[in-house]
């Protein structure tokens, strides 16, 4: 009886052993699986608009894939002041590692230079901070869209005929969303003609009389390209009211639901879709890297001013007709 | 005795379970972990080049990491036929993945594409076939190295001065290194002056005779921009036969041996290293993620024509001088 007693405690004490040492192995296994302290931080700003939601989706996918904590936060308004205030906290937390879109690049200079220098990487993600100390920046190639923007609406347009602009002037992002169209079309695409570039302003009303200006001017338009979802929601109505909505063609850039609908409505012929789920999954893979020290491309990489991670990542546009619409849509 | 040796038979039984159980578990511990059988290719061409060891070198670690197995091969030429049989080769090996560095687009569009139809992920490296159905490019910003060097090496002349360029007229990548140097010295330097860019041919003797002429006829030349290791060993030779070794200064890119020897003999200012290590670490990483289903942006992205990967990445830049000289030699 006692033997038996004996051997099934020794029985118990090898069998705790061994799920401790394999518990602990496979803790071992991989320096891609993160410990359960690892926090890593999304920071925004306008934190409460859907844009946001896809980015965090991929930014939360990564994180688990890792197996490490992730948060969300950002300013409630687009103001300067709230958020860099926000990110003063999220550093004050000394997270793992941080993931920030800007408002106004130099406001953030100090705070992500000081955390940077404290050892917590930052990358920036959809608008950067360039001059800043920030590791990488992942965001839209926006001249590039704009290029992608025109091959695609040119194939719906069948590469030919008059087509006009609505755009906001000012933002540099959408400005090179203009410039990577025009000069597409001018390179490539003799049969199409760009009648107009028409200042949209900054709101869909704006836009709207804009576009029936540009509809009046130009009775053969073929097709309008707009830069963002305000001109689009401007251009259809104006298209709408001309009587004209099977005549002209409309290209425009987000995926918002208001876009979609008008897309499944054949209102609007295409949008471009940006790379919203890339910004965070890739995000928090660099984040981690560098955490970790697996990204290493010289020794003391800290020591010899080496940029540990790639400088920019350009995470791409997808053209979204009524072919491919219905993936868009938010979950 | 019989009931002894049948514990000791229980216990034996109950720890190859556990061990079993506890295996199959670290297994499923992380979707990071790779299986024993993927293969991932890092294809190139005049393979026996040193510079292509520091981009294996960052695709085997990442491999490692992943546990998935990596190989290394290429045209020993820097020959199109070649380049492409040994492509088709390894895609007839039906690999996890393929990173991919391209002579001449054209030839490459259509074992790229039919390899994605198949299923194998490729993505392009340092050289692109950006018209293919290749997922990502990773390389060099060209343009904004050119401007990370003019920065760098204002600094080094103290922000004012002549300067010259001795360059390969031609090729886009090279073409970019100076437009960003000089667009980046007009907009920011005043007190710099570009006296004149000189067209150094293909090789160091060429460049030789192009910078003796450009120290001739700028006798008060403060710097020479070299574009890459043949411009500036050419450079070299041409300011120490003019016996201005310690009055011009000369910045070039890339990091051989004899290029780094130059920096510390004090004969080269500063060279531009590129992103290496980062190209074929990231593609690795690419790679797999598209391999295993874990880069998700959209539901079905395969039906409905979405990148599961950013478009593009600038695998960064970093600037080599005395003081970071030696983390740049390879072990």
């Amino acid at each position: 009886m006692r033997k038996i007693v004996g051997s099934v405690l020794l029985l118990a004490f090898l069998l705790v052993s061994v799920v401790f040492i394999n518990g602990a192995l496979a803790q071992e296994t991989s320096e891609l699986v993160g410990s359960e302290e690892e926090v890593y931080y999304m920071v925004t700003f306008n934190s409460g608009v859907n844009y946001w939601k896809d980015v965090y989706a991929g930014f939360e996918e990564a994180g688990n894939l890792y197996s490490v904590n992730t948060e969300y936060t950002g300013a409630i308004q687009q103001d300067v002041g709230e958020a860099t205030t926000v990110l003063e906290q999220v550093i004050a937390r000394n997270p793992d590692g941080i993931a920030l879109s800007v408002i106004d690049p130099s406001a953030y200079h100090e705070p992500i230079n000081r955390a940077i220098e404290k050892g917590i990487p930052i990358v920036t993600f959809d608008s950067d901070a360039p001059d800043s100390d920030r590791y990488s920046f992942l965001g839209t190639g926006n001249y590039e869209a704009g290029q992608l923007a025109a091959e695609k609406f040119a194939e719906r347009i069948n590469n030919k005929g008059e087509v006009g602009i609505v755009t906001t002037i000012g933002p540099t992002n959408i400005g090179n969303r203009v410039a990577g169209f025009v000069d597409k079309i001018e390179s490539d695409y003799p049969e199409i003609e760009i009648v107009q570039i028409g200042n949209g302003g900054t709101n869909s009303m704006a836009a709207s009389n804009t576009a029936a200006s540009l509809i009046r001017s130009n009775p053969d338009l073929k097709g309008i390209y707009c830069t963002w979802a305000d001109m689009s929601i401007g251009t259809v109505n104006a298209v709408r009211e001309a009587g004209k909505i099977d005549d002209i063609k409309i290209a425009t850039f987000d995926t918002d639901e208001v876009t979609l609908d008008a897309i499944k409505a054949g209102e609007i012929e295409m949008t471009i879709a940006q790379g919203t789920y890339n910004m965070g999954y890739w995000s928090l893979q660099f984040l981690y890297h560098v955490n970790n020290n697996l990204a290493n491309p010289v020794a003391n990489w800290k020591e010899n001013n080496v940029n540990p991670l790639p400088e920019y990542v350009d995470t791409g546009a997808t053209a979204v007709t009524i072919e491919n619409v219905d993936a868009f849509y938010k979950k």
